[in-house]
């Protein structure tokens, strides 16, 4: 059976003994919606000291207060896999970030296009649904969420070292047959908004010899499902789904 | 750039000159919604017929009416998987049958699992999304979304000639690397709901010998992850992504 027991993440450290302060939200989320008493177990973790069994001590309007008692999980960590994705509109955006955490990704970034035709991202509000999701799925660490710019300067101060996988509708390239040839090293996931990438972006990283292009088969997907299976393609040829 | 003309299913047989009648849901949006004149070009399919172009004739409020000139794109057919997930909440739900048409699913079956815990399914309701999602992503078929029952039955009359990939999160089941073996044929994808299998209809999967289980991944996905996971790994091992 699953462990049903709340997962939190907390901006604290952890150890033996050790108080921690709970949010306002999280303190209302354990005392008023789940009535959980004083006592009660919780599991913590704060992306760097693994996940702890925790005792709740209390929890008011104010805020709260749990105790870690153990470690139950060591710290992990993802692959070194990053998502760039171009933000779509607000619901499916907001349903990248969460599945990219599920899915394992390191680092999410949002990036500009010449085609993206999006408001512009907060970062803080994504950031809060990379933490629940990151609650909810199992993992030790909240992926970080940031608005990275232009996408044309990010190729600019590109690592080489760092591969990127790009999918392409626009493209007849890499069949995913070929995915079980990709060499391992930190890699970078690349997805376009709906309309794809531009002429000029999609010469220019035709061009780079670091970037892998792949086709996610015949038919047009929408940005989140190609941001979904691009990842889902990455962490079976590369990742920790092997 | 992507052909931005709009796609739309009917119910119809399509041919050079023949007349096609418009629903008033199809007749409001293009007229009232897209203002479209007359003559304006316009694609149908109809899932026999290919994809063909067509001519706006009229579009008022009580329906419309177009005439198909030429087919552009012939009768194509998803590959032989159908995906049999566990319904979960209604947007949750949608979702799975809006992106298993995208990924390709030749059949789309809610099936009630030992922990589904879900109103009932509306299958109408679910083909609807279904067809919208076909009209999106350029397939020519509308694949069948059906309420398809308990899982337990479904498993007493399956054809063995029909092999299950079955996504478990309780299982340590066949790493991902593995799907590259898979054999080809026909195929279905089993995804559960929140809190995964119950023990006797593991054991049950786990001992029928045209079931191939697959882990996906360390962490916990939500179950439209999951559905959405699975089929995106046995497109790229066994269908028409490779």
């Amino acid at each position: 059976m699953a462990d049903r027991r709340v997962r939190l993440h907390v901006d604290h450290p952890l150890g033996p003994g050790q108080t921690v302060a709970l949010s306002q939200g999280q303190a209302h989320y354990l005392g008023a919606v789940l009535r959980m008493a004083p006592g009660a177990a919780v599991r913590l973790f704060n992306g760097q000291d693994g996940e702890w069994r925790a005792r709740l001590v209390e929890a008011g309007r104010r805020g709260g207060v749990a105790v870690a008692e153990v470690q139950e999980v060591p710290q992990g960590a993802p692959p070194d896999v990053w998502l760039m994705f171009a933000p779509v509109k607000k619901a499916q955006t907001d349903f990248i970030v969460e599945k990219a955490v599920e899915l394992g990704a390191a680092r999410i970034m949002a990036v500009a296009t010449d085609f993206t035709n999006a408001e512009r991202v907060r970062a803080d509000r994504l950031q809060g649904i990379a933490t629940e999701a990151a609650e909810q799925c199992g993992a030790t660490w909240v992926p970080p969420v940031e608005d990275a710019g232009r996408l044309a300067r990010l190729l600019d101060g590109w690592d080489p070292a760092r591969r990127i996988l790009w999918a392409d509708e626009g493209l007849a390239g890499t069949a995913c047959g070929g995915l079980a040839a990709l060499p391992p090293g930190p890699w970078a996931v690349l997805t376009g908004p709906e309309g794809g990438f531009s002429p000029p972006e999609r010469a220019r990283l035709a061009a780079l010899p670091h970037v892998v292009p792949v086709r996610l088969g015949p038919r047009i997907l929408r940005a989140e499902t190609a941001a979904l299976a691009a990842l889902v393609l990455w962490q079976a040829a590369c990742g920790d789904w092997r």
